[in-house]
């Protein structure tokens, strides 16, 4: 097993001994929502911020996103907040715009495979967030990856984030061993975003913590400050106090493997009444 | 259930009494291995011929296609047989170049979702084969299919080639109760492509037949003069002689459940021979 | 290819020319259910009645079937129509009563690879129809039948029901393909379920015609007088009337590929109509 | 959420604050081989010790197990060194003998739904340990655990050990988020067992202390004195020194999540340098 790469994005690295947590909004809906959901996630220690503008929906007749406008709504409020932003780019076109403005470009589950919209991020000079297609095997999803590598982009971040399968009561299964298993294959950081792979707000902490234990390099959640309102998987989005509760809840475990989360104050000082609480 | 409604390619229509065979390689390989295989699959009586130029290949390290030139290629020797061309097109910036020369483009399994590609192509003047996603189930291609048809693009064909499954004996699980299925959810013609499915010659016939029988409206096989020699699938390609012993087979079974097969006189004259040696 | 092994079951041959057709409800609910089913699928055609007295229930609190009662009722009414009967053999402790009375034992999918009973069965001297586990590859099935063959069984009747994949629209997903793929490893016969491999009645039929065009030996199909008052699986079950349209289309299906299937006078009447109607 | 229930096998308990430890091969092969994984797992630390002797095989060509003389093996060793036992019982016929000397009778994965077993070990006088079926829904895996439940046994464990899916890398998929879903259905103790689940030994140790942080009540874990030379499933099995390293990883993973692991004087002294080397 190689060494893991490291990867930084913005001020943030991805691979070294500190765990990347990235929380946000499913989908930008509006400026206050989204200042609102930064602030929160901010405080409770999140390093990253994420918010999808361009959104890829299984019907043309839902919510398809703001697009640029939302692209740049999350990039002001990024920057209020000190927070290094991530978005999905779903097409070549979109990339000149984003890449200007959005710190670690992803690119979904369902665009894995898009060979030539890899061809073109392999180009851009922003690191990328490659999520796992929910059908690919980690053997595709690290051919996927040498798209961006063989065509001179380094920085690749990978995500797993849920499979499917027969089971219809999550969203999707959560393969936490294909994190393991990548990395006796590959040196790029791997992350587990829990939200989307249960879909299940409930099951978005443990699994959470499952994937630092199991060895991931960070998490992706959805945090909104309303889920019941959301435009899109309200179902699985912590809300504010969900999140500040796993992130109270994910120190121990990342100690607990050698790792560590960087913490708020506020973070910190609940720990020992959570030792107690034992 | 809606009456299957027609879809015109070239001089051939899609959702009629009459099944619609496309045949032709995987990949488009040199002028004289096309030439070799539109020879041999119109002579056993194939409608359209096929033939991939961007190929959406797992690993960037392996045999790409022949791009834009595969494409004036297939263009060439299809008016030299008069058979109308089916390729696939991977992204939006290709789609000038082949809806000038491509009678049916083809969105393929991994693209079902790209659904930036599936908005461009529905400003396209060309019909479009949309593939099933691998994982897709057949409410998500309908509505990968209303991406196209709600932005006016009202000629879609929709193919099914196998879904992921455990099973690992075969390249993918061909699901021809999908067929009967979309066929009461819509109207939309449906073809199905048993050579990626299986993946294995020897299966190609028997359900390329079971597909005539569940009521597809056509079939796509990949067919290659020198199959042990492709760039590109060759375990799973018919010979010429292969190929035509399939259409002979499938006349019978196309008039068992009411369907048609155009047939050339070669055909025809083998018949008689067929029904004595069962 | 070996050519298929004929099994002998009453006087039905599976494996030969003439395609094998059981039918019957799912469970056996009343000597008068059963009398109607008897007397509907008989005279359209059917050569083995089914139904169901020991039922793998998923839950507990379900119908569990009439046992050893429901048994001497199946064995009572197919020795009125003059058919042979298959009914479910769940564990060991059944084999005495039912290999005196059952024709054809059928070990259930959930129970394919229940190795003792299995064992127990290659003792019995009586033919058992093997079905595939839901999530069986083609190898572990055959590997399963060899604890009969090796045991000294050697009537032997495989049965594909469909497999468990991610697809929620159907019960199970039909996989023909395991079909013709089985025939290239294996010389037992192979029958094809559709009703419990799609749970939705409108398919059956479709699947049905499939399965014989892909090569099945046969097939087995659900049929209640009532099927909205069935106790089990009533969705996915034929009427009586919609059992004989299936029997008229399968005909020359069954033709088409060199097959027949035994008809009764008011069928064989009913094919000139059918030809003229397409 | 219920609390969950208190089982108890010997003098273990399962599902209270300190976690539960199975550990041993796959099949009892010799008295000997048997005794060196007993001393290696009981020095590290587990509470348990498993073994099987009824083997359910995919092919009858394979080693089926040493039976009933596999089981007394086990109980003398399990007595030897204080450790309770766990073996599969694969039949009803099994259940007399095994009661007598199993402490805790485990129902494998293909027999989750061999519901006349499950009849009959709701009338047995010890705990089952039921595993969830590698194609089971949490739901009909709590359904199969009624059998037991409603038919008088409340000792019921459950345990999760991978499901089927297009995964191939990896024997199954280990299916985390249905321990933290099945915690909020059912009050019923649940394990993990991360060896079967990867079929990896590389893997076996991340899984393990994924499982603990995901709240799981135990694992069970395949340990061999010589995995090279194992007649079942060697390339899973942890070595000794294995499994004493991921029970020194295991504490401060289970303390992260409130949880404890007893541990020998031996695990504890390593604990410190531990903590040290990160």
């Amino acid at each position: 097993m190689k060494a893991t790469r490291k990867v930084r994005v913005g001020d943030v690295t991805f691979g070294g001994s500190q765990l990347a947590v990235i929380a946000g909004p499913c989908a930008i809906e509006s400026r206050e929502l989204l200042e609102r959901a930064a602030t929160a996630v901010k405080s409770s220690g999140a390093h990253l911020l994420r918010g999808g503008a361009h959104k890829p929906r299984t019907s043309p007749r839902t919510f398809q996103g703001l697009g640029e406008e939302g692209v740049e709504l999350l990039a002001e409020v990024g920057r209020r907040h000190a927070l290094p932003i991530v978005s999905e780019v779903m097409d070549a076109s979109q990339i000149a715009q984003m890449a200007e403005r959005v710190d670690l470009l992803q690119v979904g589950a369902r665009n894995m495979q898009n060979f030539s919209l890899l061809k073109e991020l392999a180009r851009a000079r922003r690191p990328v967030l490659l999520k796992r297609g929910f059908a690919a095997t980690v053997d595709e999803w690290l051919r996927a990856a040498d798209y961006l590598l063989d065509g001179g982009n380094e920085s690749v971040i990978l995500c797993e984030r849920g499979i499917r399968t027969f089971g219809a009561e999550m969203r999707f299964t959560l393969d936490l061993a294909a994190v393991a298993y990548a990395r006796t294959r590959s040196d790029l950081p791997i992350i587990v975003d829990p939200s989307h792979a249960t879909g299940i707000r409930e099951l978005v902490t443990p699994m959470a913590l499952a994937a630092v234990a199991a060895g991931a390099d960070g998490i992706m959640v959805e945090v909104h400050p309303l889920p019941e309102q959301a435009l899109c998987d309200g179902a699985q989005a912590l809300t504010p106090s969900g999140f500040e509760s796993l992130m109270q809840k994910l120190q121990p475990v990342a100690l607990a493997v050698g790792r560590t989360v960087s913490f708020t104050p506020r973070a910190v000082a609940a720990v020992p009444a959570l030792l107690e609480a034992r």
